[in-house]
């Protein structure tokens, strides 16, 4: 099974990747965790040109850069380990392209949609968790001291961003479950665990 | 104008490129060169992972990579210099992705146009000279010791480079002009002469 934790920075999807990592190897499954843009020797390396505050990125090239290392991370991770029956956790996932590129960056949603399909080559989540929360809760969440590239866009981007997601997670209900990660970290974990159906069989 | 040069490495590209330019400035035109992978600080990081023979890169990844520095490229100098009425000479262009991730990779060619009409924003070069060499030749004209990841590729996938190439031109003869540089220096840079219109009025 593939899931990926979607939302805006602070919104809490990495603590709730490693929780949910957890209980899935108490009940004696495998699991691998992986963040986007990363998880490869390649895309680690083009994570490290689209979040540095030195490099000069258009909206196109940056669209294309983070397919370039999602391409990598599918066909030479996700993929094998999907075919072994290992669990895979991802921290951001396509759905976070068309939030922040298309909806963000307003590039044409086409466009990231068609780049969205040729990185993935037909891989899609089987479940998706958007963490929701407000832009300011999330600010005083995020204790970072240097932000990063995309984290210094500002108020306006991160508010197209969020109704990004919105928009996207009622595209497809099925598997996009918004999970209001407003309330407490057990809360937001039992939310989660109750829309994972293989632990509530 | 914008002209492109296309052809494998070992054809003349850079050199008809020069000469080319010389022709141009002494007649008073403005004249930038470029080459592809490259022309801007993110470009040129994308070409140092493209070519490094450490990077292990899949075909989807390599054909966005070259995307996404042609998408910073189009943008931030391009672009601008044609409107400012500068000639624009560039080393490989978006016939080459055809040629060598089309053809060469096998990647699909829907989606390899695809991705080409996505990073030039509806750029088109106006004149593109490709030249034309049987691949023994290339291979003996080209004496580097250290072959890049792509020049590594082997002798299978140039000779598909080269039909994809015969294939390109044909689809529009208008535009690309195939131009034997089996000969001389000055044969080959005469032939290119002959078909810049502003030249030949």
């Amino acid at each position: 099974m593939f899931i990926t934790f979607e939302g805006i920075d602070g919104c809490g999807k990495s603590t709730q990747l490693i929780l949910l990592k957890e209980t899935l190897e108490q009940k004696g499954f495998k699991v691998i965790t992986l963040r986007e843009p990363g998880g490869t020797q390649l895309s680690e390396q083009i994570r490290d040109i689209l979040l540095s505050n030195k490099s000069q990125i258009n909206d196109i090239s940056e669209l294309l850069l983070f397919q370039a290392a999602r391409a990598n991370l599918v066909e030479n991770i996700i993929k094998p380990a999907l075919e072994n029956d290992i669990f895979v956790l991802c921290d951001r996932f396509y759905d976070s392209t068309t939030a922040y590129q298309g909806y963000g960056r307003m590039i044409d949603l086409d466009i990231v949609k068609t780049c969205n399909i040729i990185a993935v080559n037909g891989l899609k989540p089987d479940l998706t968790f958007y963490l929701k929360l407000p832009l300011d809760v999330a600010k005083e969440r995020s204790h970072k001291r240097d932000l990063d590239r995309i984290e210094n866009a500002g108020d306006s981007f991160y508010k197209r961003v969020l109704l990004g997601y919105e928009l996207i997670a009622r595209e497809e209900p099925e598997r996009i479950k918004i999970i209001c990660s407003n309330g407490t970290i057990e809360n937001t974990k039992n939310e989660i665990l109750k829309n994972i159906p293989i632990l509530n069989q």
